[in-house]
């Protein structure tokens, strides 16, 4: 469970402290702090101890937390309707690159993450062979 | 860590095999699947195996399981670049009033996920005030 982060990272300097940041809370694994630049009020990030682009390349020990602290966050804000997110990848909108978890409050149309959900329908065959050519 | 499902659930009834799914993996407190629905190939959905409409009304020990098993979907896709998204409330687009957490492929602009980013400028002390009113 040692924490790993890297000189260079605008989040690791933030976990470390030496850029600040309104804090909301942290525990052995996670930090959590106000996102500067929000969607709505009480946009949230909570982020592993970890340096790491991808959620994938986190050890289970640090991802086992981030829930648990968003759910801290979405009951102390008292959101009714809100968004948690996380991107990987600059084509899916990442920007730091230190894994991230949004917490976004919707409490109106206007506000908070707007997306579009173009969903196809799915072949249930296509779906059986893709996976079962995934190692799980 | 008792499951909880209720009988008039459209995912209670997924986990229990009421109905059929592409399953993917499943652990002692979340089941996984494909989407019928996709917005990309691959797009996956992360269940626990406790019913509750949102995110915050779960116990942890059901939330501590969804972020590994989203990574081991991630990394058996192959996805460079996915989003990990998690709606709470009609307003913030959750269809199915039972917990589920999107893995979604982001392989080219035109498919995955889309959003709109309409990010404010916060102010310092606004977010401090807002920090310090949160019972955290």
């Amino acid at each position: 469970m040692a924490s790993k982060l890297v000189a260079d990272c605008l989040f690791c300097k933030i976990i470390r402290g030496e850029i600040p940041s309104v804090k909301l809370l942290e525990t052995a694994t996670t930090f959590a702090f106000l996102d500067i630049g929000p969607l709505s009020e009480g946009h949230a990030l909570v982020i592993p101890k970890f340096h790491a682009e991808k959620m994938h390349q986190l050890p289970d020990e640090f991802l086992a937390d981030a829930m648990p602290v968003a759910k801290k966050i979405a009951m102390a804000l008292g959101a009714d309707n809100y968004n948690i997110l996380q991107n990987n990848g600059r084509l899916a909108h990442q920007q730091v690159m230190h894994v991230h978890f949004h917490v976004i409050p919707k409490p109106s149309a206007d506000k908070g993450l707007s997306m579009e959900w173009n969903a196809e329908t799915a072949d249930v065959e296509r779906l059986k062979d893709l996976a079962k050519n995934m190692k799980l």
